[in-house]
């Protein structure tokens, strides 16, 4: 048995997610049905972590066993052959030791989301950007991302759906930078609740927009309720950068 | 009678390009299309300067006449609005003075050309770069890219389709820079030639893959032969940046 570390960008527009799940096109089973195609095995690959319908990811990371020790540079132009046309690639693929595991050791999530702040929509980038028609104040996102940082309960920025034992998570830190018309935001915690990033990205981008003081996200925070409306970023915006082991 | 000034972003990828054809879909076109649905008048649109089949703009520039006199926010609105799931953008409209022209005022275009420089090919990319999956050396690139700077007879690097009169053109410069796992070339020049930036492109990369040195790249340009081998880039990876007025 030898274990496989794999690293992969996808487009996630087309996609129900990271995670495979019945009648729906997820990005871990084409993955699979590619290694299986080209080893004749049986394969399980095992994401860094999963991904909603129609983020993106930049270096997801996942391991995978196979029987046969083949070498890293075919393993990736083998799936590569067979992913073709399906807006996923590995990027890269190496040997990993028999422990290895691309979730559970993985110490560091960063995300980064990406707003296009303009009038007018976008013609070369749908699917990639969250356009936002109105001036975002950027100096109030820095501010108030910055009662974001550090541990604290998140329940008001998980789902229903979030499977985590524990709201609590420590977020490193949330830069906030401008480049040209965009606006770009990077995450970084150990982990993250689900749909967190847009959560806290939506939430921002109110107080950006003058509908949302700080105070009001100091509230929102500190309600640690899971009914409250939330301010949910687009899922096209989102990108899983990559994680660190 | 009002002249108005529009700048467009589009993606060139379904289109046969800028210039209106018979039984071929081009961005011209469909501007005029979207102005007559909104104004009810017959348009003429006068584009910067064409761009092929696959070239990108982000800020092509174009002027017309209309009859009323409108609120320029309406008139962006308004094409867009029939524009929508067109790929094309117009980012700002403009009242223009009646000898405005979008092309014979143009003093100077700035065009780039992006490519993705790794092993693996693109997934959230793709008809947005050139991938070259051997190692570009750069510094090679840079050098060769010097010996076309100024003013030449660029008859080996045009197409016989070419309507310019003469094959003389004035590169003010080429940068070529790096970008993560891109190359990023911007090109100046009050104007050029049919497939000029893309044979450039070419040939430099050539110089960067060792499979043509700079003295190669000299004796090509000298020979001024349009029935050279021309080492045309692909059109996806273009892009018109802007035009200097």
């Amino acid at each position: 048995m030898r274990r496989y570390k794999i690293t992969i960008e996808y487009d996630g527009t087309n996609y129900s997610g990271w995670q495979k799940q019945k009648n729906a096109k997820s990005v871990q089973e084409e993955i699979e049905k590619s290694l299986e195609k080209f080893s004749q095995e049986k394969v399980r690959v095992h994401g860094m972590g999963r991904t909603d319908a129609g983020v993106h990811a930049l270096m997801q990371v996942a391991h995978f066993d196979l029987e046969k020790d083949w070498e890293v540079d075919v393993v990736q132009k083998a799936i590569n052959y067979y992913l073709k046309d399906q807006d996923i690639v590995i990027t890269s693929c190496e040997r990993a030791s028999d422990d290895f595991h691309a979730r559970y050791a993985a110490k560091r999530r960063i995300y980064k989301y990406v707003i296009l702040n303009r009038f007018a929509p976008t013609a070369l980038e749908v699917n990639r950007v969250w356009h936002v028609n109105q001036k975002l104040d950027l100096d109030k996102m820095r501010s108030a991302a910055k009662l974001l940082i550090g541990t604290h309960d998140f329940t008001s920025f998980r789902t229903v759906l979030c499977q985590a034992k524990s709201p609590i998570k420590t977020i490193e830190y949330i830069n906030i930078v401008e480049d040209e018309e965009k606006i770009i935001f990077e995450l970084c915690a150990p982990s993250f609740l689900h749909h967190m990033v847009r959560n806290i990205v939506g939430a921002i981008c109110r107080v950006g927009l003058n509908q949302f003081s700080e105070g009001d996200l100091k509230n929102y925070l500190d309600a640690k309720d899971i009914n409250v409306t939330k301010y949910t970023a687009p899922a096209c915006g989102l990108y899983f950068v990559k994680a660190i082991y």
